[in-house]
């Protein structure tokens, strides 16, 4: 298996992830990195060049592969550009600022004949992939709910992340993610509608919040949340982290953080009509609600995903030697473009969206 | 100040806790009970008399108000007939079965000028009026989302709510007081649109699950949802019991319990654009996300409610003498009526429901 040689657009924050796994990683060598601002390339590493400008890279007969971490507002132009120099390319998200954007990108990339695929690495994470294992296990019955969500306490975007025009914001940046993570979770389901809320609450130009309803006809509800602040001084659950629950009709999952921690709870009796009890509690009788009866929930480990980043560029090593599929397929990330398309529109006038 | 004399309808589980309570409270009481089972007045209480039938009630002179706590699909044709008796009246939620059945209602009660008024008691919930009170403060600054949420452990419906026929589900039961307490808290604001799910996910006929958001005028999405089986083992937070986010952008409220629990988390520096940081996670770097440096997070006491479901009895009474309104009018439940079947239709069709 021949060694990969990889050259990085943009030295920003991604562009320095990308350098430090790929030196790291076997069968890759990182062989040069471009940045438009050359003080970016002062902290490159010994033995990779640094290239004066774009073009010095396409032109590099040493690149086989280029990954494009500009901003995302650069993504159309130099996708186009590396594939007309014959480089294979490994966009990041999201892949294109529109839909009209990455179907200029597809038409010339298919014209070149090179591969092409976008860097959704969140795939491999393992709080998702924890419960994905859940979902494909069927362990849930009838599942009617998914909510993922993640809360951050600073609500503050970062570095061009805060213009709408580089393709700021939190959809832009963690949404296409959360988004990519639902829809590969089902593969096969299609959504019927979408209804959002997408909102700057901090930020001045940018959205930084946002909670994504998409049903699907599978008959789950599904619901991605993001909040850049949104606050508890409750630190025993990992607020600031991720978090999943998983509602079905046989059982309920949950897990907290991005190192999952969690459990499925059922309980040990269901479907009978119960005669009526009753549970005192400070807003009167209640005999639905209020804490269960000692020996009531029954609980069992989550089954744990055990991926890594690492592993998509496994993957896309064992694809670039035809051994596999490239796991991120453009198709899908289309329809992600489309779905935060229909989050925007939907957000901007109150309505759901009719989507698939 | 005289007192009032009440005859209630129905001696089931809210019937047995109105005789509790109103024959404890000064300023009531209780003349008779009817109920169409006789065994269900076997332990009405002694001094209170057992109704053969309800005509019997209508026709006591001592009874001035009466309370409709009869199955759903029985309080059109009481409120009917206690008003064409000259009878005032407080009737169990939901008021009616839908629209039709209420403005049949109103017409009759308008026409015999008797007192209306459904007991919405769970305005002077303690949970929910101390996040009124949180709202109305404008602490947290421009309110974005405020949640509201029930969690049950138990999956089943009750007695005669397991009926569709006799209005039973969850929306009827507890979804009406969440959505009261919602548009109660912003009495000014109108409901733009509705998008909701509800389904009975262990229940055969009932719903037994639902999540419903309001896009408002004011800008705010609210959301209630209720699973009466959604579970965890996660014992800290109260759970089963009831929760409320209320996120701005000056702080997020947060409470959990019957008996609330919760703070007001403020950050100590905002709204900066801050240059970047990393905080590494297990799944990769992230500079918005994860846990929060020491001293970072401020919070602030919840400032609580100390009301009872007594408080209401307390309006009542104050009402009936003049002295101030009735708290529970009509047409904000004819409001909360229509809201309900805006979130069925929601929930039928996937799309959204325009509303006000």
């Amino acid at each position: 298996m021949e060694t990969i040689r990889i050259g990085i657009i943009g030295h920003g924050f991604m562009g320095h992830e990308h350098e430090s796994m790929l030196t790291r990683l076997d069968g890759y060598k990182v062989v040069g990195i471009s940045d438009t601002d050359p003080k970016q390339l002062e902290d490159v590493k010994e033995g990779i060049k640094r290239y004066a400008n774009n073009e010095e890279m396409f032109n590099d007969p040493e690149v086989d592969v280029v990954i494009i971490a500009a901003n995302n507002n650069q993504h159309h132009d130099l996708v186009i550009q590396a594939a007309k120099a014959g480089k294979d390319i490994i966009c990041e998200k999201p892949v294109a600022m529109n839909l009209a954007e990455l179907d200029d990108m597809v038409k010339v990339v298919d014209e070149c004949g090179v591969n092409f695929t976008v860097h959704h690495q969140r795939r491999y994470d393992k709080d998702f992939r924890t419960m994905k294992n859940v979902f494909d296990s069927e362990t849930l019955g009838d599942v009617y709910s998914i909510k993922s969500s993640l809360y951050g306490f600073n609500g503050n975007m970062h570095d061009w992340h805060v213009y709408i025009a580089e393709g700021g914001g939190m959809l832009f940046d963690w949404g296409v993610h959360l988004l990519d993570q639902m829809l590969w979770m089902m593969p096969g389901a299609k959504i019927k509608s979408v209804f959002a809320d997408v909102r700057n609450v901090i930020n001045f130009e940018v959205d930084d919040y946002f909670k994504i309803l998409m049903k699907f006809d599978n008959g789950i509800m599904a619901e991605v949340e993001l909040g850049t602040y949104f606050l508890t001084d409750k630190m025993d659950n990992k607020w600031f982290e991720r978090h999943w629950i998983m509602g079905g009709n046989k059982g309920t999952a949950y897990l907290d953080g991005f190192d999952p921690q969690g459990a499925i709870v059922r309980t040990n009796g269901l479907l009978q009509n119960v005669g009526g009890q009753r549970t005192m509690t400070a807003a009167g009788p209640t005999r639905s609600f209020g804490p269960p009866p000692e020996g009531k929930l029954v609980t069992e480990p989550l089954p744990l995903a055990d991926t890594t980043h690492e592993d998509y560029f496994e993957n896309y090593r064992k694809a670039f030697d035809g051994q596999e599929e490239f796991l991120v397929k453009i198709p899908e990330t289309r329809r992600v473009l489309r779905l935060m398309e229909a989050a925007r529109e939907s957000a901007r006038t109150g309505k759901s969206i009719d989507f698939e």
